[in-house]
């Protein structure tokens, strides 16, 4: 699409550094990756080292590192950015949030994942893996935005127990969609997201987890966000905790992404490690709702594959993923009173590579198979001032390095941001559409 | 300077959004700022509402605010950014920090002030309160950069108890400097710096106090950063804390600045609200180094002033004032696992009108007779959509609004930064001399 995009040669990318971002964290000074014409890198390394090439070489100066991947994002609440701020969190749900949710349209929706595709995609974020409803919509809006999706379709009492025709419907449609849509070699691939095992029962949640891993399909599920959620189900279940409900009940046996996992004791955090269930971290989150502390360096001591998110733009408010990465770290330390828990490696890694670890997908590493999923920072800045040695150039990427550094990105080869602009959407008309949409909203529900 | 600074007419800025930042926190849909010849603000409120003018009339656009106060740097400190990163506090402290910063030249400090004041404005803070030695540098930088500055120079063990002339000499020096360079009509303010009462004892920081107090200038100490530190004091003394012993040394009875202040019983709260003493909040460092939570809602309940500050880049790593804003609220709401406390107002009003409190400024609101130290923001921009109310528009200043947004930046009346651009200091000779430095400083010191 983009002229910088590879075509049928392919192309080799220069760069002033290229961060990998693999195991062993390669920073290498002039580095170059290649991009076949598949979209998926062929090499990547010192450029001194690169192999001969016909294709064309495009000179990109800068920082060359992985796209960002975002672990669990309900993006469309960018209509709701904002709304409420400051209530208690009933008071807000019910009087604000709810009221505004309830009346959007599918083309709400469609606007509000299009203009938070624009967010993520221009603060560097390639991958999203969200868990929403109007999934035609949602998987429609993301595509034309380019950015790489997992799309897991919502499943909520209040739509599918409560009215409707129940879960087993709601299955069948999400299944309907998976076979439809699911293109693992494409930007869309389709999971299955029951809200909660609180909100729909531990019986439910099982049934999807078949469901999904019938088709080896990830469960995207919110698990102990809040300390007092599971206590109406341990009290019908002899005081079990959720992910022992879960694990007995088999639903922790595919793959399977656990959202929040905030208030897990040794023994769930056991299961975890146990099953391979992945964790997606969202600590501004947890901070802005007064949720609480993941136990996140207990999770890496046990090999829990853990990647960052930042949840819905309702309780961020935005949708930028190096915010999580500093703050990841900031958080664990402080709750350990230590400076070392959580390096700046460590937290850069949780943001890419084990994003694509924990969604299944070929991303988050510049290596050889991978997708081209690439963003390019400006480091002629002082956040990059001064640099000694690589790991200094680490610690300034997580610490000082931001999304206003982020000029390009690439999702699988093609060029999606260029100097800062989205390439794929009329940013300033999604804006339009999401202000006076959010108006209408808000004037319809009184809120 | 610039072409918008007020002439001798003076002028009138026109914005979008004016947010005053006053304790009722006005916000005005298509606001006025008058600026008067001498740099101070004339009138703010609606445009619609303002008196005639024969002034220039100069369309902004977007969002004009305050200038944010940094309440607490070691800028100079830019030199060091990332050093040692990850290493535990003594190494990082004995095995790289001091080695480096031990083998500072004059010019080094220079050029680390220049530096960090570009870095400062670039992202809205137009006032900083500095701890640092080379006094005479860093005032200078300061000055030419345009910032504004409450310099406090600083008193150390190591340079001023242990070698030289013992504390004596030190006061008279910083005298003389306050003395020749106080000048609270202009950008420059001199204060006493005493360490810590751990680092110098009890004693010394008193007399400092005494002669802070005879000029009616700020003393700016660092008090309760880590838990421990006070420990060897209290042995000494009986068991009573840091804020106790200065207290009844008489040391807190002057204009009284605390540095992080983290770990504080009641009664220690209780003898800040008496005495006076305003406080640097510190959240990012804090929690970088692992030091702790300040406990700051209770300090709000108690009415002390509750300043934001960055600390130095290295223990940061950046002096970006907006990410301190987010963070404060983030770890006060995790902290009290309540979504309620320090909203989106507290913490814009302590990066702006609680700074100029702290310091004793009139800065941090616009409002007449304040320092017209302003900064625009750009507001056509995802992270301000939608809005729905002004409470919405607020929410989004203080969660998704960051330095990335800071497009125009005056202090005093006069135009610092355009377009993203420093108009003051030389960005990239500034750039290329830190990192010539810093590796100088690394190679000669063999970290």
């Amino acid at each position: 699409m983009a002229n910088s995009s590879p075509g049928a040669d392919g192309a080799r990318f220069l760069a002033d550094v290229v961060l990998t971002c693999d195991e062993a964290f390669a920073v290498f000074e002039r580095g170059a990756v290649d991009v076949a014409a598949d979209g998926r890198i062929a090499w990547a390394g010192a450029a001194a080292d690169a192999p001969a090439t016909d294709a064309p070489v495009i000179e990109l100066g800068g920082l060359l590192m992985p796209g960002l991947v975002n672990a669990h994002a309900h993006t469309p609440m960018t209509l709701v950015r904002g709304a409420g701020d400051g209530l208690p969190l009933m008071a807000w749900l019910t009087e604000v949030m709810w009221p505004r949710e309830g009346r959007l349209s599918p083309s709400d929706v469609w606007w509000g994942m299009t203009l938070g595709s624009v967010e993520m995609l221009r603060s560097g974020v390639t991958t999203t893996c969200e868990m929403y409803a109007f999934e035609h919509e949602v998987i429609d809006a993301g595509r034309q935005a380019g950015i790489r999706q997992v799309m897991c379709p919502g499943v909520l009492s209040v739509a599918h127990l409560d009215e409707g025709g129940g879960v087993a419907e709601r299955i069948a449609e999400i299944a309907g969609v998976h076979d439809a849509e699911n293109d693992p070699s494409g930007r869309v691939t389709i999971g299955f997201a029951p809200h909660s095992a609180y909100d729909l029962g531990i019986g439910p949640c099982a049934e999807i987890a078949a469901a999904a891993r019938e088709r080896d399909a990830l469960l995207h599920i919110h698990i102990a966000e809040t300390a007092d959620e599971g206590d109406a189900l341990a009290d019908r279940h002899g005081g079990a905790s959720v992910p022992r409900l879960l694990a007995d009940a088999g639903a922790l046996e595919g793959r399977v992404l656990a959202a929040h996992s905030v208030w897990l004791d040794d023994a769930d955090l056991d299961i975890y490690a146990s099953t391979g269930v992945a964790v997606a971290h969202c600590p501004v989150s947890n901070m802005k709702l007064g949720s609480g502390v993941a136990r996140v360096p207990e999770m890496i001591e046990r090999d829990i594959t853990v990647a960052l998110a930042t949840d819905g733009p309702a309780s961020n408010d935005d949708l930028d993923l190096w915010e999580e990465i500093k703050i990841a770290s900031l958080l664990a330390r402080v709750s350990a009173l230590d400076p070392t828990v959580m390096s700046a490696q460590q937290v850069i890694s949780m943001a890419t590579r084990s994003g694509g670890e924990a969604l299944g997908l070929d991303v988050g590493v510049l290596e050889p198979g991978r997708w081209a999923d690439m963003i390019r920072l400006d480091i002629d800045d002082v956040a990059f001032v001064p640099v000694t040695s690589p790991q200094e150039l680490i610690a300034h990427v997580a610490w000082s390095g931001g999304s206003r550094h982020v000029t390009d990105v690439w999702v699988g080869g093609e060029r999606v941001v260029a100097g800062g602009v989205c390439l794929t959407v009329d940013e300033a008309r999604a804006r339009y559409e999401v202000q006076h949409r959010a108006q209408r909203l808000a004037q319809e529900s009184g809120t």
